[in-house]
C-alpha cells in the first residue's frame, strides 16, 4: 500500500468543513512558566474544545466527509475515551446514529456522556479481541461506517487543524510539541507544521512507561503497545499504519518523560494557567521540563490535547475538610 | 462622615490607570451549564487575572493613585490572602517597597509569592488584634501608606473595573452576581452596573456559614464576622464602613448558599469550563443552583473572583495511583 498523506488542500478543506461545529480554541501563555523554563511557550487549549478534547475535530471531519449513502447508515467505533464522545456528538450533528463499542468497565461518566449525545452503546469485555469482535458484529448488523480513532485520513486531517490555528495565530514558532498515543494528533500537527509553518520542528511527547511510539520511531517498525502503565490514559494505544509513515517523514523526534514529571507539569499548568487538563495533555510540557537545554530561548507551541480528568477525589477532599 | 462613593469618572480614570498592568480577562460560557440551569451565564474569569485574582485591580489602582511623596515611602497592609500578593506586585511595578503583615501560620506558598514580588513580610500571631498591632508598628517605623484590602475608595474603584469590562463586552445583562467578603468586589460591581449598565440588578453571594453581609444587609448595621467556618476562605471578613453604604444603595439582595453547593458549583465549573477557580469564586454560581426559579431564562454575569486554590492533595493522589 502506498503511503497515504493528506495534502495541504485536504487539510484546508477539513478546516472549512469543521469550523461551524468546533471551537477555535484559545492560545494561552504564562509569564511565570516561561521564566521557570527559560523559553516562550504558547499553549493551544484543546481542553476548551467541544467534548473537552481535540478529538472533536477529527470526528466531525470524518463524519461530514462521508457520502450521503454512507452517512445515512450511521457510524461506529470502539473507544472508552474522548473519541467515543466526539463521534457520538459528530453523528448527532449530522443527524445519524453512532454505534459505540465500550468496555463494560468504562467509567459511568463516559458512558453517560455518549448516551447524552444519543450514541448507542454496545458493551464488550475489556480486551482488544472482544472490542474488535463486538465491533465486527455491529458493522455486520448495521452496515455503519467504522471511524477509527486515529488511523483514518479524515480523522488525521481534522486533528491537524489545531496546529493550523496555532500557526496562523503565533508566527515563527521554532517547535511544536504534541503528545503521541495512536498518532492522530501528532501526525496532523506535523502535516500542518509542514504545510503552513516556517520551518517548524515537530516533536512527539510520550510517557516513558508507554514508549511504543519512541521505539517505533527509532526502529522503523510499529511496536505494539504492551500493557502500558501510565496515568496518561489517552496515550495507551499503538501507532497505526497510516499515522506512522507520516510521523516518520515529518516528525523531528519523540521524547519520553517520567510519570512524576507529568504530575509536575500538570501542577504547573493548573497553578499558573488556571486551567484543567488531563494527564495526557501534560506530557508535552513534561518533556520540556526534562530537557531544559534543548528548549532554552525557543519559541514553542504546545498542544494541550484535552481536559477530561476525574477530579472527584479532589472535591470529596474539600467536603471532608 | 458622609457616604463616600466613587463617581463614574473616578472609575473610568481607574480603568485607564490600571490597564497597562492588568489582564482584560476572558468571558467564558458553557452551553451545558446553561442547559442544566436554564439560564445564560457569562463568566468573567478573574482567576486568569494577574496574581490569580481580581485583587490585582484594586491594589494597582490604589498604589498608582498615591501622590509621589506618599508613594516613595511605600505601602503596607495585613493580609494572608490574595491582597497581600496583589499589593506586593503593585508596589514592585511602582518600584516602591510593600510591607506585608502576615499571620505566622500563613501557607508557605503565599509567603513565597509575596517574597517573590519583593514584599517585606512581618509575621504576627494569627489574631485580628495582633495583625492590627503589628501593622501599626510597621506604619510607625516606615510611614508607609496603609492600603486596606477592601475598605478603600481606590481599591473599590479598581475592583469595579472587572464588571465594567464584562458589561462593555456582554450587552443587556439582567443580573450580575459577585461574591461578598469585605465587599470591595461587590460594591465595585454594583457601581459599574449602575454607571455603565442598562438596569442591571446586582446580587451578592455569600456562604451561609459566613453570612455576616446577609445579616448586615437586612439589619442595616454592619454585623461582625464571627469565626466563620467555610471553605470559601476569601469571604471571611466583615463589611467596611465604605463598602457597606454602597452595597445598601446599589445591591438588590444578598443570597446565601450551603457548603455542599459551593463544591457542586466548583465541580461544574472545573468539569464544564475546564478552568481552575478557588472556592470563594464558586459561591456566585452556587446561589444560582440553589435558586433556580429566580434565575430562569435570565442573562447573568458572574464574577469568578480568583483561582488560587491548594490542589496538592489532588496531585499527590495522582502520584499514589
Amino acid at each position: 500500500m502506498p503511503t497515504q498523506i493528506p495534502s495541504k488542500q485536504i487539510i484546508e478543506a477539513a478546516h472549512i468543513r469543521i469550523a461551524p461545529y468546533i471551537h477555535r480554541t484559545a492560545v494561552l501563555q504564562s509569564k511565570q512558566i516561561n521564566e521557570i523554563l527559560n523559553c516562550s511557550i504558547f499553549f493551544k487549549c484543546e481542553n476548551f474544545q467541544k467534548v473537552g478534547a481535540f478529538k472533536s475535530r477529527g470526528a466531525v471531519n470524518a463524519v461530514f466527509s462521508l457520502k450521503e449513502e454512507e452517512l445515512i447508515k450511521g457510524v461506529c467505533t470502539h473507544s472508552s475515551g474522548n473519541h467515543a464522545q466526539a463521534l457520538a456528538r459528530a453523528a448527532a450533528l449530522a443527524k445519524v446514529q453512532a454505534h459505540i463499542v465500550m468496555p463494560n468497565n468504562a467509567p459511568k461518566v463516559k458512558i453517560a456522556a455518549v448516551e447524552n449525545y444519543g450514541g448507542k452503546i454496545y458493551f464488550c469485555k475489556p480486551t482488544q479481541a472482544d472490542r474488535e469482535k463486538t465491533l465486527e458484529k455491529v458493522i455486520l448488523e448495521t452496515d455503519a461506517t467504522f471511524i477509527h480513532p486515529y488511523n483514518n485520513l479524515e480523522v488525521i486531517a481534522g486533528q491537524s487543524t489545531a496546529a493550523k490555528e496555532l500557526i496562523s495565530e503565533i508566527p515563527n514558532l521554532d517547535i511544536i510539541i504534541a503528545p503521541v498515543g495512536g498518532g492522530g494528533l501528532l501526525s496532523g500537527t506535523a502535516l500542518s507544521s509542514f504545510y503552513f509553518g516556517n520551518n517548524i520542528k515537530v516533536i512527539g511527547a510520550e510517557p516513558k512507561n508507554a514508549d511504543d511510539a519512541y521505539l517505533s520511531f527509532h526502529s522503523g517498525e510499529i511496536h505494539p503497545s504492551n500493557d502500558p502503565q501510565t496515568m496518561a490514559d489517552g496515550l495507551l494505544t499503538s501507532l497505526g499504519d497510516i499515522t506512522f509513515p507520516i510521523i516518520q517523514k515529518h516528525v523531528e523526534q519523540i521524547l519520553v518523560c517520567q510519570e512524576e514529571t507529568i504530575i509536575n507539569a500538570m501542577k504547573l499548568i493548573y497553578e499558573r494557567l488556571k486551567i484543567v487538563i488531563e494527564p495526557s495533555s501534560a506530557v508535552a510540557l513534561a518533556v520540556v521540563m526534562e530537557n531544559p537545554d534543548m528548549f532554552k530561548n525557543k519559541k514553542l507551541g504546545i498542544i494541550l490535547s484535552g481536559g477530561n480528568v476525574d477530579l472527584s477525589g479532589f472535591f470529596e477532599s474539600l467536603l471532608d475538610a
